[in-house]
């Protein structure tokens, strides 16, 4: 089996014009099948606010009415999503972008309203890679945006960490599949403030400690529940850190054990 | 040679989602490979309008400054053309969207200045149909917008028109390809209020006649040139006229020959 790797990236890569160019570049040359998956960073918010549109989110996530989905489709499949292609193509890396919509490789279903209604927010139910393969295949790098489809002509926000992992593990039938989630901190810290405390491994034995412990809590709390999810379905590696741990042997970070 | 339909839709169609959504049942049912380009309709003006950014046209073109250029992708390549893909899938026919970056399908060069600066306005300079082709022989279909790129990280805009000539001659090396111009009208009419003046064929011979007696003019003359251009290079057939010419045999169309 070849090794695909899935490689995620947020908001501090994304906001940062020379930042993105220098992980673009780097990302350009990893060897062999790799796809890209970015967040939305603050440009959707920064939009919203520009046409008047109320920005309203609750625990961190955004609660997307129709215009707020109109709103993220233009940034995150548009403006984001296309200048990363052109990046990419200019350091010779042939890249195509995609929603989850593209090759019907991300179907949804809308949220439903329990405590709260999220609007046309996706659940993810079914990753179909028939298509995305194609481009793999013909050595094509996809890179997706955080929007998903329900298959009956409905575009939803879906969270970007969520489209990694399960991208991830439907791919993880035809190829040995790694996930890395980048994100500003060199891994899941000790102690939040020290770049040097990094916990290089975590597992379903240590994790309900630091749970307790409250060393991994509020947003990493989702994202270390997508690693475990990755890598009991079949994704072989997962790891959390800054880029860095992609392209520098001897740099830090965090790997999600079973 | 299979035969390759490439179909370009316009505002017309575009900016009326009963209208879109009808066109998208029948698109969907075409058999054989099929490229879908589409132009960006009124979109693009309101948000300049909503957002507060001059819209600036001379002859119907578009002034691309950086802040425009924004505007066109976040609509062209998010909105519509993610609309669209969502809208194909609902009718099971598998889509991806592309500008003329992903892929590095279309690269363009930046317009030189002469008389007026258009800004990040692209002039096609090479198709490159590998990647596409990788998804028609897949039995996808790709759907084109209005943007190309100049290799060199920068996204162009692009008129749609020229977008779907220059797939068309490029893709003619390897399908017996068909070029369809979907537009308000039956086709070029000799007499613009008469939908039952539909002039069935033009040709190089009675192409300076209709121009000499102005029956051919303004907006006209571009698409024809883009219709001559294609027929020159290879492309098997052109046509002009409502969508209808691609479902109904008893319609109506123009078009265009040797």
């Amino acid at each position: 089996m070849k090794t695909l790797k899935i490689i995620k990236i947020g908001g501090n890569i994304i906001d940062d014009a020379v930042v993105l160019d220098d992980f673009l570049k780097a990302f350009s040359k990893i060897e062999g099948p790799k796809i890209l998956v970015h967040g939305g960073g603050k440009l959707a918010t920064k939009l919203a606010h520009q046409m008047g549109v109320k920005v309203n989110m609750i625990d961190g996530r955004r609660i997307t009415d129709a215009a707020t989905l109109d709103i993220i489709t233009m940034v995150y499949a548009g403006k984001i999503n296309k200048s990363i292609i052109a990046m990419l193509q200019a350091q010779q890396c042939n890249a195509v972008g995609f929603t989850g919509a593209d090759g019907n490789t991300i179907e949804s279903v809308q949220r439903p309203v329990k405590d709260i209604n999220f609007g046309y927010v996706g659940d993810v139910q079914k990753v179909n890679t028939e298509t995305t393969n194609l481009l793999l295949a013909g050595n094509v790098t996809p890179v997706f945006c955080a929007i998903t489809h329900n298959t009956k002509g409905q575009l939803l926000n879906t969270n970007a960490d969520t489209v990694a992992s399960e991208l991830a593990i439907g791919f993880a039938e035809l190829y040995h599949t790694e996930l890395y989630y980048c994100f500003e901190k060199s891994g899941v810290l000790i102690d939040v403030s020290n770049e040097d405390s990094v916990i290089e491994k975590i597992n379903n034995n240590n994790y309900q400690d630091l749970k307790n412990q409250g060393i991994i809590a509020d947003g990493m709390l989702p994202k270390l529940e997508n690693c475990f999810h990755a890598i009991a379905n079949n994704v072989q590696k997962v790891c959390i850190g800054k880029p860095e741990m992609l392209f520098n042997s001897n740099s830090k970070f965090t790997t999600i054990q079973d």
